[in-house]
């Protein structure tokens, strides 16, 4: 079920900053932070997109239920990062989000990820519908 | 290419010390914490098992190249979790961790991870077969 | 205004489990990190003698103001670390916790810093009077 | 021993890059990603001023020995945040770094941290006197 990045269009960019604690003793940034540039992308995506604010909102969230990453360069402090992030799938209750890591100096990308997130009740404490708002502004920055 | 956990047999099981900062704004552990805690479980594993000392190694390291996620359940600053690790598979310059994380007091799998890590020398930058003492202690130990 | 650590006794141990990512290149555990481990004992602190469970509490909780820390020893991924804490003094709306990360192995006393913290009303938005019911429990335990 | 930060010419300013999981459960940025955010105007002002690539060096690196942190506001993801910083004192092997956190928007001081750090060489594992390449690098940068 893996999605194929190539064919993709990621028009939201995210340069990402770098913080000294992300690098492990490898001299190489941490796998894990790589999930923190993720979320930068990701939370601005919605933010500006979908004109959620994740930060704020106390009722519907998407929560990650599944992801898939592939990691293959090494990253190291001070390189120029971007997160590029993209949503290739919109189902029912769940969205599909494409991700990838591009080093601007080489263009090289070093890791990218596919996150399947859904559409979460705070109150409910259960998956909803997606709401249509979110969906058509998904759409119509994507078409 | 997803493995089927229920198949696995467990042996390896580490606690884990959950964070006062693990946790996000909605009250949840961040899922990025998590993969801080499937890294106690497997540098664990490293240790114990395979006698690899990842915090000193200034050869050959395992590295991260693909892993696949589920997240199934919430957890909270509190829970007692266990991180379990077993080694799934083995070729000739990688092998594959499968690892979940098990809330005690339920006996939930809150989530699982799939992780293929290649040997990788930090000398000759490049990956390299995997060593046969490692093999030998993960047939070994996982038999 | 530091306080003295020699006078002081400590009640109050928590071991502390080090994380790879706590790591830097330099292949010490990072500073930033060492403030992980002391809210692991002032959370747990907090739990387990002033039982306030600041996961849940959504009124009074304490807040830190100011900071003094010294780091005498560099801390490496492996050392058998204990948070050990106390609280030096109860103002009226705010009181001083003192902490020390002491090396198991060699005794050493690794680094310590001294907190202090306001009662603050998450509602009221405004420090308060310190709870009598705190008051009580942190006097009767560490005298 | 505080020094007074009124007094103080900050002619170095790092905008930081508030990230999701520096927000804690009840909605501020946790204390502890503060000293991230110091980290990237220290580590930057390194690179910029005293030309050392602390992500590179291999020998003498700056190590923090003694830190003072005042907390006044909170910090909200979202919020426009840059730490300016500077060097307030040198002695023969240490110096005194002097930064605070300002939000753009109201202007306000949010925090401010005093750093006393000493020239440490990796290799004879010892503090040793600061370059005199560093030393004039920041006389020149702060007269």
């Amino acid at each position: 079920m893996a999605i194929s990045f190539d064919s993709l269009n990621f028009k939201h960019k995210m340069p990402i900053q770098i913080r000294f604690n992300d690098v492990d003793r490898y001299g190489h940034v941490n796998n894990n932070a790589y999930f923190s540039y993720y979320d930068l992308g990701k939370v601005d995506y919605f933010n500006a997109v979908m004109k959620h604010d994740i930060a704020k909102s106390t009722d519907i969230v998407p929560v990650v239920v599944n992801l898939q990453a592939d990691f293959f360069f090494p990253v190291f402090y001070g390189d120029d990062i971007v997160v590029e992030t993209c949503i290739s799938h919109i189902g029912s209750k769940s969205f599909t989000l494409a991700q990838r890591a591009v080093n601007q100096d080489t263009g090289q990308v070093v890791c990218q990820c596919q996150t399947i997130m859904v559409c979460f009740s705070l109150e409910a404490k259960e998956s909803v519908p997606m709401p249509q708002s979110f969906r058509e502004a998904i759409e119509n920055f994507e078409k």
